[in-house]
């Protein structure tokens, strides 16, 4: 198999020819092979292209599996892929997601890193007497929106801990949606249960019915002391109401581990957004970490293996993304 | 029903008022009325003393049930009890006990307070570009030492974030017992599974079997990257072989959250331990905050409340603990 690994795709080659079942002759191109045809001779005749993006404007190098190394295809540019070509994409970023949610609400609930600054030899006796009750995850209520990979594993996790799951998914029917969940509502029904909610955890993907959804209207739904926790895009959230609502308390706390403006390079001076939320005490400000692990590669990378040796022995892929062109 | 209630109970008289269903008439008494008979003229003829201690050198006043506001009876004397008097305790501490230690594992995992010391909007750039991979909780192995309602809490959460539960138990037989686990093993075995586990939590009683069986054997026994969570006493685990084991890295690092001192009073200067935990980098010392949450006495309140009423009804009472004189 002649396997192509377009920029930081080919860093993990060794990860990947682990896994294979099959000979491989490996390629690493840089970034920019993605958009620029001046590396189209290498591509040419690729078994597999993996890449997180792929653009044309011209006639496309022949390949017959685009697998993107990720689960987001909005670097893929369906219309300019060679004919025959199937695209598959990969996940398993749910499992850090959903672990680094379940630390946000655990991290408001107890407090850790302010209990062992307390900690001391000479406070001892008033940290130890002085204790005040903190509290509990169970009992409470998650509202998730959004109820795909993510959303659910998040939901799997919260329920073991006695919170009780409100899913909201354009899939929601009746009150139930398929998995772990108590109740589920349509996108059109969030703002009813937005005022039951102890946490509201964003988790659905952004697109132009999600854009700013999460405004004004929504933070006043909520109630002073629940807490919102962004893992999905920055730009589902309105930033004027989301900073207005931390300012002036109308919610308890913001988790916000994505952003408005990512930087381009080294040395792009670009703002997260443009007001400095880190500068709220109620706002929890991480650098797009969520789902960042050495798990995930990890298992993208054996997933990507097992597709690939799937392809060599002529078995159906698995993650095939529908191609609008016909095959 | 006459209650009475000793000491810290006394200030749970409201919560308590509200989950009965009889009429009742309170008297709340001073810490020292567990063990001076100054008081006794008010206790004698109660239906319910509440109280965490109970002891006495001549005759005690009569009363109906002893009813401890907390699982721990080391502090009642029951050969001082009065004839005929029952004796029940009370948990609930499991959940914010198990809370607690998912939070540390998370903490672990993810130090969500340093990725957040890291984000601002001057350092954005690096902080995203320079990210470096994290750890997960999914797929690693949890050794739980003590296996009654504590391990089995953190082993019903652990469970939904994938960890493997390796349960150490006197009740352990075949490589099972009872409870959310995947093997289980008797204390003797201990010593075998350590070197298995990413995690170590200890939740088992302190008793005359336990004292310092934490110790130089079980640290070189385990990992140089597992981490171990005390939420038990720490006078289980040797405090010289706990801090050499820090000091000389042979672990990762140690949630402490129990010590091997308390202060009596307000002005007691005493320290927490013999060496200064607090001073080691991967000691993540905290004040024995564990259990402590509005919901555990809310709930603790509600279950003392219904077991009046049982009192009151003539029905069987829960959790009664095996009172060594005879009826």
């Amino acid at each position: 198999m002649k396997i192509v690994m377009v920029g930081e795709a080919a860093t993990h080659r060794e990860m990947l020819a682990a896994g294979l079942d099959c000979p491989a002759q490996f390629v690493a191109l840089p970034r920019e092979a993605h958009e620029s045809a001046a590396w189209d001779a290498q591509i040419e005749g690729a078994d597999v292209l993996v890449s997180m993006r792929f653009q044309r404007s011209g006639a496309a190098p022949a390949f017959r599996l685009l697998q993107v190394p990720g689960a987001g295809l909005d670097g893929i540019d369906f219309a300019a892929l060679p004919v025959g070509a199937t695209v598959c994409n990969v996940f398993e970023h749910e499992i850090p997601m959903a672990e680094y949610a379940l630390a946000c609400m655990l991290e408001h609930q107890i407090e850790l890193a302010d209990l062992r600054a307390r900690f001391s030899t000479e406070h001892w006796t008033g940290a130890y007497l002085k204790r005040q009750p903190r509290g509990e995850l169970f009992g409470k209520t998650v509202v998730i929106v959004g109820f795909g990979r993510i959303g659910q594993a998040v939901a799997t996790r919260a329920q073991a801990f006695g919170l009780r799951i409100i899913a909201i998914s354009a899939r929601a029917e009746g009150g139930r949606v398929d998995g772990p969940m108590d109740e589920a509502y349509t996108p059109g029904e969030l703002d009813q249960a937005l005022s039951r909610a102890d946490f509201v955890i964003l988790t659905c993907p952004l697109n132009e019915r999600t854009r700013g959804s999460f405004g004004a209207t929504q933070f006043a739904a909520m109630r002073q002391d629940a807490v919102l926790i962004n893992i999905a895009r920055a730009a589902v959230v309105d930033p004027h109401a989301l900073y207005h609502a931390l300012r002036d308390n109308l919610i308890a706390k913001a988790y916000l581990d994505v952003w408005y403006r990512y930087p381009r390079g080294d040395t792009d001076p670009v703002a997260p957004a443009e007001y400095r939320f880190e500068d709220l005490p109620n706002a929890y400000c991480t650098p797009h970490a969520s789902g960042w692990t050495h798990g995930l590669f990890e298992r993208r990378y054996a997933f990507i293996a097992a597709n690939i040796n799937r392809l060599h022995q002529g078995l159906p892929l698995q993650n095939v993304v529908t191609n609008p062109r016909p095959v």
